[in-house]
């Protein structure tokens, strides 16, 4: 148990293990489909560590995560519409393989079922552990708002403070969320639990930082995916934004009309011009110090959780895994 | 309080109280305007009577009221959508006025938005309250996916029953739902729930069988829409399916065609036949009587309650309304 593989191990059993068909088989078809998908399943397998970290007892907090992981995968299968994502973990979306439609009623059941897991299970804590839930998805409808607002306008429009808040709110908090769940479950004290959970946002800062790195900075071979992807979508992350700071009155003209709406070049000019101004401005060292500093932060919002320090290793080596990850 | 009227203008007033805007405003413009457009408001004036019914104050149940509405207009809002409907209570649709994505989003949110005043509110019968009205989402998802599969089918393929079943889920247990909840506020014993709960179904069935009697049969100049609409988009409803009982083999293959998804006919002409083959069959007396039926039922169920004969007035007057109404 002291390890995270044990974790997601357990995840994936449980996962094997739950029935997502039911009739009408045309709503929970696409249900069971996006749910077997698997993924990284991070939020169900930290929520079971931090229930354990506590004391909690796996059978009390299985149902909660099954619940996140649901909610998780419903807020991707509206996204990808949203988006118009092709593919999803390699594989056809929702909306591609069967219609809009589907991808809309489906979602909206999936939000449902994510309540039927927590509804299921009997805690004190109901109350509050619905609550944080439930504030949670608004935060991450919140923050999918404001990504999409970010799209459509022009680069000097969009600070790094909102940025950072943005993939707070569309990141973080569903980690810090899975996090303070399985920990009030267990019955943590709620200092730890705020403790928990502020590891949780920085975890997930870090993770979306990483994101952003990768897409500009990744090894097309190991990233597994094309490089350049954000800037081809115009996309304000934290790299166009850091490198705003660090450019030349020129250079910052330069960046804006590349990260314009309606840039006329050609995508690949785009990409090589682009990072050639962030190659210029020396921008990588100082997203890696950034990403480094989130997780140091994180780091030690665990080293204070006043916890036996053997159960702290499996939410250590997941932060150690997705420092170390280059996909 | 002993009449309807009081409980619809208390529902007024409290969504009137209200603040449904939030940051970022391109999210909660659309839910504010949703939520302003107004309509019956029969759910959370439901729920507020079968709430007084037994007991319970208002003030436990305002949050509820507000819930169960909130949740009801996210169904329209994602169900507008899905049916591509420009106008709702003669307002553009929320994906016509600003986008699909905008829609799809806004209407996530709301269903989170519903589950906030739920849980705002303390009580004891929690756990019973929210997994009523989760598993009633459920129900109505399940009821919306089965609407979309008998658009495609032809009328053969569409039983009696399965109509019914599907009118049940998508419309009558939310009516129910909204009656069991308030009840359940006000701690009202399981017998009388289950009562309340049958109440609702029966008003809730009777309700959308008279929608459809409406469609055909309605006076144009108080409906205040064009009847025969049901008909130009081959809805299996009511009306057909009990025809078809009624029908020679000949009339059945006649109506059948009628129906079929892929008629030749002009909308006004196939209108003009199928109604023809309504009066033919001397349809008309008997949806009446299944509707009255309904009504009947609901009448006797809310006759069997145990409670002050003075706190059903409301609920009596609803169904009289309902039962008496023209558009």
């Amino acid at each position: 148990m002291n390890s995270i593989k044990y974790y997601l191990t357990r995840v994936s059993e449980i996962f094997d293990q739950e029935t997502f068909l039911a009739e009408p088989r045309e709503l929970y078809e696409p249900i069971d489909y996006t749910l077997r998908l698997g993924g990284k399943r991070i939020r169900p397998t930290l929520l079971l560590a931090a229930n354990a970290l506590f004391g909690g007892r796996e059978e009390e907090a299985r149902n909660a995560a099954l619940g996140i992981e649901t909610f998780h995968n419903f807020t991707l299968l509206h996204d990808d519409l949203m988006d118009r994502s092709p593919l999803r973990r390699g594989q056809p979306t929702v909306f591609c393989k069967w219609d809009e439609n589907t991808a809309i009623l489906s979602g909206d059941t999936m939000f449902a079922l994510a309540w039927r897991y927590f509804l299921r299970q009997p805690t004190p804590h109901l109350q509050e552990i619905l609550q944080c839930f439930n504030e949670t998805a608004i935060e991450v409808c919140e923050g999918q708002q404001k990504d999409m607002n970010f799209e459509s306008c022009t680069l000097d429009k969009v600070s790094l403070d909102d940025y950072l808040d943005m993939i707070r709110q569309k990141t973080a908090v569903l980690l810090a969320a899975a996090l303070k769940i399985g920990a009030l479950y267990a019955g943590a004290p709620s200092g730890e639990v705020d403790k928990l959970w502020q590891f949780g946002i920085h975890l997930g800062l870090a993770f979306q930082l990483q994101d952003d790195l990768l897409d500009g900075y990744g090894d097309t071979a190991v990233f597994g995916k094309k490089t350049g992807q954000d800037i081809r979508d115009n996309k304000k992350t934290f790299l166009p934004l850091t490198a705003l700071a660090l450019c030349s009155p020129e250079q910052k003209n330069e960046l804006a009309s590349l990260f314009a709406p309606q840039n006329p070049l050609d995508e690949e000019e785009k990409v090589r011009r682009v990072m050639n101004l962030y190659n210029t401005v020396d921008l990588r060292p100082k997203i890696e110090k950034a990403i480094a500093d989130e997780f140091a932060k994180a780091s030690r919002q665990l080293d204070d959780i006043q916890a036996p320090e053997d159960l702290k290793t499996p939410l250590r080596e997941m932060l150690e895994s997705l420092n170390g990850r280059k996909k």
